[in-house]
């Protein structure tokens, strides 16, 4: 992919005109040991030529005996281009925040790359704290590059504006693939000051700007600029199968139940959804769903959300990234401009602010791999130790939001695994932020609840059918024989299921002969 | 404790005089099946007489085999005199939100009482948004009730403001045991409206004051005011041992280097410190130290503030309640009126505030009851089922501060208990919220690190020097044989250690012979 001889029309900046270079000369530039700020949330964004002459760059010192590695954070996981290509080459030393590459993820599930799974909102004041260490190169794709040096930033924000304040040195991606309509629909704020000089930040309705649409990038920073024109790529979509469409159907019977007692006004409160199917499904839901009016406050605009907007049902959307199947993306991208107005992409430490999230009351509903009777949420880790993607953002919305939301079917792998356990084999959400499980079973609405009581009401409205019983026996004989009744559990057979599930591929008990 | 005949100087507005009533009266409009809001955090400004009356009222009720219980929510823990005395009377039906009384603990964990343990700072947002029921009765100490009917609050803040402001019915305790000089401390933020009408609350420096002095009291919701004249209790203070010591020597040495590095201001950022007297050794130590011109924005002041305070090496401290020794009080009270503009007390709303707690830049300090060699924190079931006393603030402080410390002594119960466990029992802090841990045995820094790297360093610096190589061995085994790499468990034996100890009374191994 090397553009560098083309004229391009997305640099209307003469002087950085003159730093375009092939991506290979671009990917000569980083060093081994070098830290990496890239940018990317989910398939958009993210830069698609440089990491993969990086990864050539890296296997061929590979090839020759040589060390190198660098480390690589993002705003959240990326493509192919960016994950596979390094992990494949062995590149990467060190791996944040989040990632679902499989590539990647079998690497850091054998031992053989560092992986630090961190809450979204958390990444960009780390690295500003200098927690994480220096940051050497900012690589970011960019939609375009004004004539006074302003940027125009891509399909996504996440820590951009962190890369490019903090990193020694600048290259950019210019993907002309890359709709120049997106001009205008960011909102970077520059008014984050690290503590103690932090001030409130003004927003309060998710619609809200507060900043400006472009990026400011040092121009004496920039050491390359390389052209492209290639897509984002995000997974394509699936229609919701039964188990999602009933989640769903319980999540807004819910919110209907909410609004009617008075808990929530009629057009709710701007709602937060995780990234995948079921997330979809409820937003599908939402646009045959009673109600007008709404707003999201979230991470990624799914084909959900498009349709809501296009439906009129949802008023705005905020969000520091597009998260689109190829299909809807093809029609958004051709009619970006009629979005302008309506969408908002921010910095992911704005759009997952714990701050603001409370302030402005937002419904967080999140997937989850499992709970426990208790409502201890696993979000990251199968049976314990193999991770799955990261925490993302779902931390910042479940513990700050109006309400707590979590989802999943109640079985996986044809039933061989619960999702409801006695105890899961690892935290990411504590009892004490999960006021509302469901799945296609049921609802169970847990606030006001002691321990024992959210056991009772998570298995019998949550559990899937098989596993209600097992789950029924456990709690009885922990109220038995616990140590502690306040929330009783038995340490000898609490992770047994998980046990039993590595032993025997199978979470059910085998009838003993 | 009937003292409704004596003139009081303290209820200065005429109408409200007339409400005077005896506790024994008051109790009795207090009906079973009421859900009551009562002031108190720590063994500050509780209710001292109408609970012990409502007590005997319960008792009395069961005698004649009625059933009588109410729903008790609080700012945090309280005496003797509320907690122990209704708990005794088997008067409790739900408790919330934090408790450290015995007997409390004794019948929440015999699965005799309803108990559910809330973040501090959600407690008055989920009232307010109708998540937990409706408020009764608001249950109230008070220092004074001037002319105007303002009433200036008593020695901690809690959620009073939310229990007056919900509740249908309120009764006051007026004690004159409180120094009137307390008026003026106090900063009742009342701008926080719930969402969508939230705006940004305007706090930016610890010692600000953004709202207004006096508790707004509709005079018309009064259904009765009781005189009192009694201490509040809170316990004696322990000299810190040595192990206390070495970690509060540790914490000041980390903060010293962070300093040097650059990472924070000379005077440190705001400092956040639980309960209990690891946390007061690290205060006693920062009163020996270098930094000058400190800040803290927490939920109690403790003696080593006040230490610290007088000392002038602290200029102002932020919180919710006093929670003194009895000898530091009497020396506090006799010159309360010197710590004023240095002291702000405010409601746990604010005290509590993720939002605000980040703006600040809070450096967050919490004990703990166990750590894992990942990192996750278990701050309140002893062997995963037994409540101690509850999460309190922690979660507020160490999710959203800017550095999130938790400490413990490396062994408990003469060292048949490891601190450092191969999996905790049950979590509370999730890895992604703890930054340092600390033990006598030293400091790990886990920032940056995966968790294998969190491993090593944690075994390394904070276990025991007998459980040390255990965990290794843990450790090692499980890098060879868990089911993933990213997070190694060994599921068979990663509660193994609690296992022991309930069979044995000692985590350690024994012999085989």
């Amino acid at each position: 992919m090397s553009t560098a001889s083309l004229p391009s029309t997305r640099i209307l900046n003469p002087k950085l005109e003159r730093k375009i270079m092939s991506a290979e000369t671009a990917a000569g530039l980083i060093q081994s040991g070098d830290q990496i700020g890239m940018s990317g949330f989910t398939g958009s964004g993210y830069p698609k030529a440089v990491p993969i002459e990086l990864a050539h760059r890296i296997a061929d010192a590979h090839f020759r005996g040589e060390k190198f590695q660098v480390s690589v954070f993002t705003g959240a996981s990326t493509g192919p281009e960016l994950d596979g290509a390094l992990a494949m080459a062995g590149g990467i030393h060190l791996r944040l925040p989040y990632q679902s590459d499989p590539e990647t993820r079998k690497r850091i599930n054998a031992g053989e790359m560092d992986y630090m799974d961190i809450h979204l909102s958390h990444v960009a004041q780390f690295v500003e704290y200098g927690f994480l260490g220096k940051m050497d190169v900012a690589l970011v794709e960019v939609a375009a590059i004004l004539e006074d040096g302003r940027v125009v930033p891509s399909s996504s924000i996440g820590n951009n504006k962190t890369w490019v304040d903090c990193a020694d040195r600048i290259i950019l991606e210019v993907n002309s693939w890359q709709p120049l309509a997106l001009e205008g629909m960011h909102d970077i704020y520059y008014g984050l000051e690290p503590p103690p000089n932090r001030v409130p930040i003004p927003l309060t309705k998710p619609g809200q700007r507060i900043g400006t649409p472009y990026l400011k990038v040092p121009p004496e920073k920039i050491v390359g600029i390389v052209l492209t024109d290639s897509p984002d790529r995000n997974s394509p979509f699936k229609t919701p199968d039964e188990a999602s469409k009933r989640i769903a159907g319980h999540i807004l019977e819910f919110l209907g139940w909410e609004v009617k007692k008075g808990r929530m006004p009629a057009n709710l409160l701007p709602l937060q959804s995780g990234v995948g199917n079921i997330a979809n499904a409820v937003l599908f839901g939402l646009e045959e769903g009673p109600f007008e009016g709404l707003t999201s406050y979230t991470e990624v605009i799914q084909d959900g959300m498009i349709g809501l907007l296009n439906s009129g049902k949802l008023t705005c959307a905020s969000a520091t990234a597009f998260s689109l199947s190829p299909e809807v993306l093809t029609a958004v991208n051709a009619n970006m401009a009629s979005y302008r107005d309506r969408i908002v992409l921010r910095p992911q430490e704005i759009s997952n602010n714990p701050g603001i999230i409370r302030r402005i009351g937002v419904i967080s509903m999140n997937g989850m791999i499992e709970a426990d009777i208790y409502g201890n949420v696993n979000s990251t880790h199968v049976m314990g130790s193999r991770i799955q993607n990261g925490i993302g953002g779902s931390g910042d919305f479940a513990r700050n939001g109006y309400l707590s939301i979590f989802m999943a079917p109640s079985q996986a792998q044809k039933g061989t695994i619960s999702t409801i356990v006695p105890m899961v084999s690892h935290v990411d959400h504590t009892e004490h932020d999960v006021q509302v499980l469901v799945t296609e079973q049921g609802l169970a609405d847990l606030r006001g609840l002691s321990p024992r009581q959210r056991a009772k009401l998570i298995i019998e409205k949550c559990a899937g059918p098989e596993y209600k019983p097992l789950l029924a026996d456990y709690l009885a004989r922990s109220e038995q024989l616990s140590y502690g009744k306040h929330t009783p559990h038995l340490l000898t057979e609490s992770l047994s299921w998980h046990n039993r599930y590595l032993r025997s591929g199978n979470m059910r008990p085998r009838e003993e002969s």
